[in-house]
């Protein structure tokens, strides 16, 4: 039985147990809302995994990272770092999108090292193995696609990207479109190119059901993807991708109704204004079903920097109701990341999804920077290290910059404001009799 | 006469020219601005200024970098260093904040060498002076205060932060307010000891008409500083802060009436759901006075990465409407920072800015993205790397995690989305005949 079945039926799962207490919720309305589908909680029923989470409305923003090999960087022990390092740092989540080498070993081998929900996107393996073997993704067929997809099932894998709603409507739309960047998603290329070849609708689509039967057969949550979402600020929000989204959230009652677990995948490359429609949007036309953005990345000029330019971005979806934010490391559009570019990616993700759990109202989001704020103040710098997302680079950075004077730090030295007002006034802090 | 009295009498000044030329936008609109106060040109009569910027209404959202000494790290060499760092990475003005060494030589080597508007706080040089002659900054007079101004004023020093709005009034607010964080403000924490210890109204705010008369004389815009700002989430949007803010509001009359150029610093720490309300309310408190924002920083828990949650606050004020934006760096909170994190704090205010510009409506700021994302789509490498905001670094990123398929990058390799759909489709670009 899948979670949303089990709350449909009013029975609190060991796993809504674990959520309900991680994030301080009475487990009723935990149940409530796995049962309406506004909260899933991928995991797959062959798994053994370690520490569960929720995904979706009330509960703290959640924090994905992409890692996997791709035909350039294809070392298996490098990608094992790079879950080290994305657990480490504090990733929610971790999807493996390896295209490089024996696929179903190397994620055989993050499954069983993963204490943290693990996602694919199946169509990758069925391309590349294809690719490899008939010389051409289009000679893929709809069984080569239920065949990966119901292997990684049993294998383990907790939620599966599938862009079912790349359908030859959408494409329709988007060749009436015109667009700067096209199609940016590779399980979209991939589907456009299968389809525009074989002059067939999308396998995906018209399989629909049978995914649905492999998913809730395992428990595996589907995430809608968004084969159509903008490349660039300039195609945002376009009618091919809101074509797409109305797709997704037919898709979404298809799949709450078989039993099935499902979440939304969103854009991608969005000017900061259009931020919050996007999100209103999903919520509505995908009835609440939990949203799962990519970045936003709210500016295409910054290759170098995107950790910041989709936290940014991530930052305002969340705030306006976005649930899990799919990282976005500063090597995007260069090149595959590196372990450091994994850690800087989660990093920059977590502060966007805090600073939303913040206004939010998320329990104990606020409460963390109060604490924050009053080591601050104390200039107790061993708490301050403590509390700080990063604790090593907090202390990294002051050590490399030292004070000669241990109570203050070495921008202001002795003018340290916060001490100077200390002395004159005694403090008027709310938690001093003044 | 000064930027905003030649505006008023309708003459065109050779700075206006350049910002006009600069910015797109038509001379006449930009006198016009000039003379209602809504844009400033920092730029002292007495200054070589090789690059005037405007700062105000539909002008680019400009950018300040923070240099100089402390007493812990005071080496001029390596401020020369930064101010590089700040004017290569694309700063448009720079603050000399000194407070370690011979503040009057830093300060002239660093204004021999400044390209864009160099501002400071003279407080700091006349508490470090009085510290040190008398042992305390208690001892402090109004004349040493106007002594100071009166010299950086003639050095040629473009913009100064007066803390003017500390007065008995706000600071009894704040009393009242209890804080958690009191005062973080170098300025604001010299004042209140100041006038608590003397029981003396702020000398900056009695003696404004004489601090008046010396700015209009050498058109030195005045930054009207925020001593009161908030220096954690929990202390944002405070009464203290509001307050100060409508003292503010009128000295920005005060500064017109008497012919001077004047802008309003605000906040510092705050919730992101509250930056657009805090834009808003300077506009209107201040009568439209060209806004220039530190941070905002939306949380308090990531010392290490406050370029990143400074560049989340800072895009989306400067999406609300504020019009300049003080970096943070890396270092903020936990040290004194070196040329290096000088970069990364400007390049970081800089995407800010740029994502808040676009959808600002400025004027080629979206045709930027757009070039960048034809670039992108064509796969010309050499050509991102021209439009990048830091060519240097993509240009290093992707050579470090090079394709073997120079056409491509290494995270999809084979599989790029944008080759694959560009065979398959031909392309369904708006530029393509499909």
């Amino acid at each position: 039985m899948t979670q949303l079945e089990s709350a449909r039926m009013g029975r609190i799962t060991p796993e809504m147990e674990q959520v309900a207490r991680q994030e301080n919720v009475d487990v009723d309305i935990l149940v409530k809302r796995v049962a309406e589908g506004s909260i899933v909680i991928p995991r797959n029923v062959n798994r053994d995994l370690k520490e569960v989470r929720g995904i979706g409305r009330g509960l703290r923003t959640k924090v994905n990272a992409n890692i996997g090999t791709s035909q350039d960087f294809c070392d298996v022990e490098e990608e094992l770092n790079k879950l080290r390092a994305a657990v480490e740092a504090g990733a929610d989540a971790v999807m493996d999108l390896s295209t490089g080498g024996d696929l179903g070993s190397i994620r055989q081998r993050i499954l069983e090292r993963c204490p943290v929900p693990l996602g694919t996107v199946p169509i990758y393996e069925a391309a590349v193995r294809v690719g490899s073997e008939r010389g051409s993704i289009t000679r893929m067929t709809a069984e080569d696609l239920l065949d990966v997809i119901e292997r990684q099932a049993k294998q383990g894998v907790d939620f599966m990207t599938i862009h079912c709603g790349v359908t030859r409507e959408t494409v329709e739309r988007l060749r009436r479109q015109g667009r700067v960047a096209d199609i940016v998603s590779r399980g979209g290329a991939f589907l456009v190119t299968w389809m525009l070849t074989n002059n067939r609708e999308n396998p995906l689509y018209e399989r629909y059901d049978d995914i649905l039967a492999i998913a809730e057969k395992h428990d595996v949550t589907l995430s809608l993807g968004d084969g159509l979402r903008p490349g660039c600020l300039a195609d945002a929000t376009d009618r091919a991708q809101v074509q797409e989204l109305i797709v997704l959230g037919e898709l979404v009652r298809r799949a709450r109704n078989a039993g099935v677990q499902v979440m939304v995948e969103g854009p991608g490359h969005v000017p900061l204004d259009q931020i919050a429609a996007n999100i209103q949007l999903e919520k509505r036309l995908c009835e609440d079903a939990p949203f799962y953005v990519l970045g936003p990345i709210v500016t295409d000029v910054a290759p170098g920097y995107d950790h910041i330019t989709s936290a940014i971005g991530g930052a305002i979806a969340a705030s306006a109701g976005a649930d899990f934010i799919c990282y976005v490391t500063p090597t995007e559009h260069l090149g595959l990341p590196t372990p450091e570019d994994v850690r800087e990616g989660v990093i920059a993700a977590r502060i966007a999804g805090h600073a939303a759990d913040i206004v939010k109202g998320i329990p104990n989001a606020l409460e963390w920077d109060l604490e924050m704020a009053r080591a601050r103040k104390a200039r107790d710098w061993s708490r301050q290290f403590d509390l700080a997302i990063d604790p090593e680079r907090a202390r990294r950075v002051r050590s490399q910059r030292a004070s000669a004077d241990e109570d203050v730090c070495s921008m202001c030295s002795e003018y340290c404001a916060m001490k100077i007002v200390e002395e004159a006034l005694g403090g008027t802090s709310a938690s001093c009799s003044v």
